[in-house]
């Protein structure tokens, strides 16, 4: 079944189940959760540095560090990087949990852990408002302008659509989905992950690596909550509308506007709210 | 209404709603994320360094601060700590955003970012096996030995109360949620928050400050999944038993079977995964 699930042995309970079927025995497909370390370093034979580490699902793991370096702002297209390859040639046995970055010649390295980044760190200053300017200081592409509209009645019907392409939900019931559609609801890339986060990047690293950034007239539909994180990255990946099941939090809501991005949630059935940008979502 | 939530314009979209009420402008309560950073350092006049920064909903601050310093092995109590308040005192407005905390004479800074010490960064060899490894030899409560035992018909009604004691997810729709239970379901205590590791991180610090600590013949009750980072949590707290209303993660499995650990899936309704320690939940 590949990585990006595995076998364990559970006891089901089912209390409403009939005498002697309450308590049973059997193996369950479980999501898999596995560390990959992204290390990075200039053009050169020099050492290349760990600069995060995240807890995500086996697979596509190039496309998720060229989403996480495109959306923290460290490379601006895939001609930034010389290479990205998992890690191989160490003593010990190849975990294939670590990607490793050559950047161009030219490209700056990053200074630090690019979290650190986000914030003024200098006083008690650290706050909404603050990350907020740190995401529109880095964002290379403007989405305000966007012409994009979508029909309210295609986006209800996009959470069916990721749902239904959900192979690895379907097995194992936890994973969360990130899918890029176009205007007329067509799916164009779905990535599922233990980890939303993880899921948005693969979804942006793979049209980083086809070249098709700035992902503009697209919007992008994650299974899960709106949090500023998520915003973040579509802002950076260029993405004009922003759709989740479920809710938003205020940052999110407070950087799309900043941003011109539109912002959904709670897509469910026939309803949704528009937090940001309402005049990309059209009803007729 | 605190800072927990906020008020937001919103367009609510029913497509089945009657002509002229498809599309309505109205308020809506949304839950609030914003930036926590961590500062720590030494007994004395030395400066605080910047630990973390995690986007959370403001509340019970100081308990995040003391449950994430535990969790992540750097204090072992609250006699570790000389104090912890939130930043003041510096020429900004003060954002409540910034808590400082102060060692006890004698407990060891931080050497780096705590994310980073979890793994071995000399080779390729980062794996779930490393990841367990560094939590195994952090954890200062042994919890294979607890004889909790839960009946399963007490854990299947734990979901209904923590949602019912829910008072921000009522209102927003948008925070996870973590119970602390004694095994006859009683809850003890409950936090909300737009990130379910701080939402455990507020009980647990709440269970440091109180002296509670280890948490033994309890049992964590999370609203979402459970995954690696959450059990390891649990682990470091000395509780025995995690519930989760969704699906565990392979990872969040083997380190539960490492720890000796009771977890517990998918409790919905009345029936239940138990993925590990299986002998804590009884049926009858």
């Amino acid at each position: 079944m590949g990585r990006a699930a595995d076998r364990r042995g559970v006891i089901r309970i089912d209390l409403d189940a009939a005498e002697g079927r309450t308590s049973v025995r059997r193996p369950d497909t479980i999501a898999a959760e596995e560390p990959l370390e992204i290390r990075v370093g200039a053009a050169g034979p020099g050492r290349r540095r760990p600069l995060a580490v995240t807890m995500r699902t086996p697979g596509d793991d190039l496309d998720l560090a060229l989403g996480f370096l495109l959306t923290e702002g460290l490379i601006r297209s895939t001609d930034d990087v010389q290479t990205a390859q998992l890690c191989a040639g160490a003593e010990t046995p190849n975990t294939y949990n670590v990607v490793d970055v050559v950047l161009a010649p030219g490209v700056p390295e990053p200074a630090t852990d690019p979290a650190r980044n986000f914030y003024t760190t200098s006083s008690c200053g650290v706050c909404g408002k603050a990350s907020i300017e740190a995401v529109r200081t880095r964002s290379l592409f403007p989405v305000r302008d966007d012409p994009l509209t979508v029909p309210a009645a295609v986006l209800a019907d996009l959470p069916d659509r990721l749902r239904a392409s959900q192979r690895g939900f379907e097995r194992t019931g936890g994973l969360h989905a990130a899918g890029l559609f176009t205007p007329d609801g067509k799916l164009v890339v779905l990535r599922e992950d233990v980890g939303r986060h993880n899921a948005v990047d693969k979804v942006i690293g793979w049209a980083v690596r086809e070249r098709r950034l700035p992902l503009a007239n697209h919007l992008l539909l994650v299974s899960g909550r709106a949090s500023f994180e998520l915003t973040q990255k579509a802002w950076m990946a260029g993405v004009p509308l922003l759709a989740a099941v479920s809710a938003p939090s205020t940052l999110a809501v407070d950087l799309a506007e900043e941003a011109g991005l539109t912002l959904v949630g709670f897509l469910r059935g026939r309803t949704m709210n528009v937090y940001a940008g309402p005049q990309r979502v059209t009803v007729d």
